[in-house]
């Protein structure tokens, strides 16, 4: 077994051969490819895909180019959903269709997916059917998962329209099941029963679930130094978080809630204004205890599929550990 | 062997099974699906898919679902091109992103496309890497076609900067490859060899070739009844065909062509004036002969194909037959 940074160099490498050393061309399609690639990223899911392949087989070079495609379809996801949700800056730059023009980013991104389907090509014969299977089956989901997080956008909190399942529903199709899928191909091409593949999918697919929960967390309660953007941007967003969902459920006047949420502050003073008063309705209605129960619950759901895996102990940890290290827990 | 209109006819049913007996949800995304799939088209691409098929092979049941993958993904690129070039209707009914907006026109064609990448996995392994590979090269050229379409816009034919070859380039990878891996991928899953399926490629890439010239032509000389669109659309919007790059390469004078193309007008009459003014200089340029004979030049490609096809007689007229039929042309 090798680091997550080791998997991550090695996607590195494969980015720089498959899309930097030849420029393809016409430069106007392949550019802006280019570009989101280049700015940045964890690789996250490529690297897991080599690390579930590694944890079945010592032989992962066959399953680089799948992993590729996991992280080309990520990126491809990214342009579109950048256009649709306006936003202009993506990991400290201009987003493609700011960059260039919205054309752009619908045809590039539209390119970056079939790239990502050239990247299936070469898997051996007997496991090609079931990866492409799946690998459609979780981009179908991605799919599902934004509209179900633009259905949110129209529906009222107010109203109380937003129940919390289908807003695990939402992450879990939007964020968790390709960071799910990552495992289960990497399992699945290092040799994986369907049964332990799928175990690993449940793994990936809970852990994410609370990744997200996490993230809805800290942006609140967080440490702006350790969470690495600004704290209270979900709450002057007025983002339907499970923090806003749960609290909406459980508070008897409304209106004070409401008041904070019709509240659009300009100044930065108000703005810490809005953000310590939506706190502050948080803290009354704990919902920081309820939120980590909820992280817990799937983080204790993931680790829970682990144990019917036939794996050793040591493989085991690996992926305890990595766990640990993406909640950003202590052992 | 079948008509071309009982293969339609199969199309069309499996459209109903997949996409209108069963409604998934959520509605929005895939409301805008049913809709494009439902306003028509005439089924060409799995229509010739089945032929091939069944050029090969009496069982023609496998490839039904592959030809519909060829149907959705050029239904998808419909989505995203209407966006692009914005326009406000097909096939006499409003644009998806019309009818919605451009979010859901962005997502639901992201879907379709992954929709068609689902129709071919019940594909048999002995076919699904040599199927993929060619789907997705297919889908890449289709991209890499509009958006050398795009660059065209911003080229000046008045400077000459759109030479005829990188024009028949644009329409093959746009038009043309996608209806000869109709052909291809069928004689595929009929089991015709690499080679026959090759020269069954050549023959739908020259043949859509000369498809979409006769389109450049009849835009200007057709008959508005046979033609089925308004004549003179392209003139009126300074399309960059065929036949308007072809003046600006033999026209002596060029400030009477550019006239007309620096003339927008709003009243009918104008129109006319400006539809008849272009056609004149076509006819004092010989533009019509000079396009019917790149037509037949492109049209014989495609035939000459045919000869060293491993087919019998009446399989081949089909063929040609078929051809004819496309080209509007006598026997």
């Amino acid at each position: 077994m090798k680091s997550l940074a080791e998997y991550r160099q090695i996607i590195e490498n494969e980015i720089q051969k498959q899309f930097f050393d030849i420029k393809k061309q016409p430069k106007e399609l392949f550019e802006p490819i280019e570009y989101i690639l280049a700015i940045g990223g964890k690789r996250l899911r490529p690297a897991l895909c080599l690390l579930a392949c590694n944890l079945f087989s010592h032989e992962i070079e066959h399953a680089v180019k799948p992993a590729l495609a996991l992280e080309t379809f990520h990126n491809f996801t990214l342009l579109h959903d950048d256009i649709m949700d306006k936003s202009d800056m993506r990991r400290g730059n201009a987003t493609v269709h700011k960059k260039w023009n919205e054309n752009t980013a619908i045809l590039s991104g539209d390119a970056m997916m079939i790239l990502a389907y050239q990247m299936l090509e070469g898997i051996e014969n007997k496991y090609l059917a079931q990866i492409l299977s799946i690998f459609n089956q979780t981009s179908l989901d991605v799919c599902i998962g934004q509209q179900l997080d633009m259905n949110f956008e129209q529906l009222s909190l107010q109203k109380n329209e937003v129940p919390q399942s289908e807003y695990i529903e939402m992450i879990s199709k939007k964020t968790s099941v390709l960071l799910a899928a990552s495992l289960q191909m990497g399992a699945i091409l290092g040799g994986a029963s369907a049964d332990q593949s799928e175990k690993l999918f449940q793994f990936g697919k809970n852990l994410g679930i609370a990744f997200q929960l996490q993230d809805d967390l800290l942006d609140v309660f967080g440490d702006e130094a350790v969470f690495g953007k600004k704290i209270g941007g979900d709450i002057l967003a007025n983002k339907k978080t499970f923090l806003l969902i749960k609290a909406y459920e459980l508070i008897e006047n409304k209106q004070v809630l409401n008041h904070w949420i019709q509240f659009f502050p300009e100044r930065e003073d108000e703005k810490r204004k809005k953000i310590e008063g939506v706190r502050e309705i948080y803290n009354s209605l704990k919902i920081k205890d309820l939120t980590e129960k909820e992280i817990l619950f799937f983080f204790n759901n993931a680790l829970a599929e682990l144990e019917n895996l036939d794996l050793d102990f040591n493989k085991k940890q690996v992926l305890k550990d990595f766990a640990n290290h993406l909640l950003n827990r202590q052992k």
